[in-house]
């Protein structure tokens, strides 16, 4: 058996290389075999795995640095089906690569925005005057270069050698622990592990509300490592909340506090327990 | 005296129509006199207040659909010597900005990030073809409508009245209750009032530790409006927490749970207590 794997491509981005880690891993820890398939952004990526289009989707939540991927957490919001099998942190490097002889006749940069907010500092120490332009992918940054070679781009150095493309300077982002945790999510339950993701939107904005339902889980002793707040899109001040705890579903104390939760949340998901890969 | 307002420029942003909005406050309520400065960037109208170049600055902090900015965040937390004056609601409302005959001829879209974000469902529906890219301001996306007859721009209708530029579908953001918070920050000591800001990095990473903090607001009966995570930078998993309470800081009972708050906090940076206009 081979498993398909989505994830924000084309080839050269940070999404694929934390797919090719988990192919890898597959290999290594169960001896299955996969290929990957790129798509064109992590809302589509989502969307193939719960059309069944694909087995597993590899998507970024979140990044030392600029926080929460919005997009990711939206949209598995929305999709409701899909559940966690494994989350994979990897540290995160860039580099500025361009045609240019050097760094000063670099007129315009072009990144990911995730990317571009990553070396803010040294774009303005470094390039004060460049503009910077976003991108759907640190990959599609690239493919400006070939036609101006006035433009810089930011993406990782195995994307440099992927498009044999030159390297004028690395590592450029403004902090050097810069790592980006991604899930691997599929429409098959969760394995279980140490961690557990949920989200939930509130049952009333009354007083309180917001804190009631975070209780819950130190209550039963249990940790949170994460709380991320996102809009309902309804109404300003009206939000739903992601939650990662340090449990397991399958535990006792998750089960009571869940129960509880459910009374103080209008809308309850859980995306299942997992465990985490670094690389 | 006059009153100098920084804002995110150039003329025609949104940031500009809550700083003109500020502007008719000051004129109804106190009958001061005020005028506007544009900046390139929400980091540098920010830093622009802080190193007493303007005497306020008008930034946006969140939005109904998009959720936080987290460059105010951010940048707010970095600076330490901003005071929040005033908030202001204003209702938000795109349109289609182009020179092209009729929607079908455009090829490419230019926006602000958070623009294009509010017009997913719409582009993905009517316009599924064209590139989307970013810009520092949804003004300085119709600076390149000249150039570019199949280019389109998502603004303001007034920045297309601004710039006599013809608007092709108005509206098209996806969710009709789109709304944008501003924060007007000074120097100056926050006036009082209804609602408070503050944010804080926890002590350590130990069980409860994100919970605690929050608790200490529900036991003296405050009620929180609003909690944003925002990573530390320094860490995957290590967050600041901005809070905002339906409170003010004279109140008794808040001062007794920022006392209790200090203590499972390792920075805690309060930004005043102040009250929210609607426009």
């Amino acid at each position: 058996m081979q498993f398909s794997i989505a994830h924000l491509g084309p080839a050269g981005t940070y999404a694929e290389a934390a797919a090719t880690a988990y192919v890898r891993y597959l290999v290594e820890t169960k001896g299955l075999k996969s290929s990957l398939y790129p798509y064109p952004s992590i809302a589509q990526t989502l969307w193939a795995v719960a059309r069944g289009e694909v087995d597993l989707g590899v998507v970024p939540v979140e990044n030392s640095i600029e926080g929460s991927v919005s997009m990711t957490l939206d949209t598995l919001w929305q999709i409701d089906t899909l559940q966690i099998q494994q989350a994979l942190v990897l540290p995160i490097s860039h580099a500025l690569i361009s045609l240019a002889k050097n760094p000063q006749e670099i007129e315009v940069v072009y990144s990911h925005p995730q990317a571009l907010a990553q070396c803010q500092e040294w774009l303005n120490q470094n390039l004060p005057q460049v503009r910077q332009i976003a991108t759907n992918s640190t990959t599609e940054a690239l493919q400006h270069l070939d036609q101006e070679t006035t433009a810089g781009a930011i993406a990782s150095e195995r994307a440099a050698s992927l498009y044999q493309l030159p390297i004028l300077a690395h590592p450029i982002n403004d902090y050097p622990d810069n790592c980006t945790r991604f899930w691997v999510v599929s429409l098959q339950p969760s394995p279980g592990g140490n961690h557990t993701s949920l989200a939930f939107s509130v049952l009333e904005n009354k007083p309180g509300i917001l804190v009631k339902p975070l209780q819950v889980f130190a209550e039963q002793g249990i940790n949170m490592s994460r709380i991320e707040s996102r809009p309902t899109k309804r109404l300003l001040g009206d939000y739903l909340f992601f939650i990662d705890l340090e449990a397991n579903t399958c535990d006792q104390s998750v089960k009571l506090a869940l129960a509880e939760l459910a009374t103080y949340t209008k809308t309850l998901k859980i995306f299942g327990s997992y465990s985490i890969v670094n690389r």
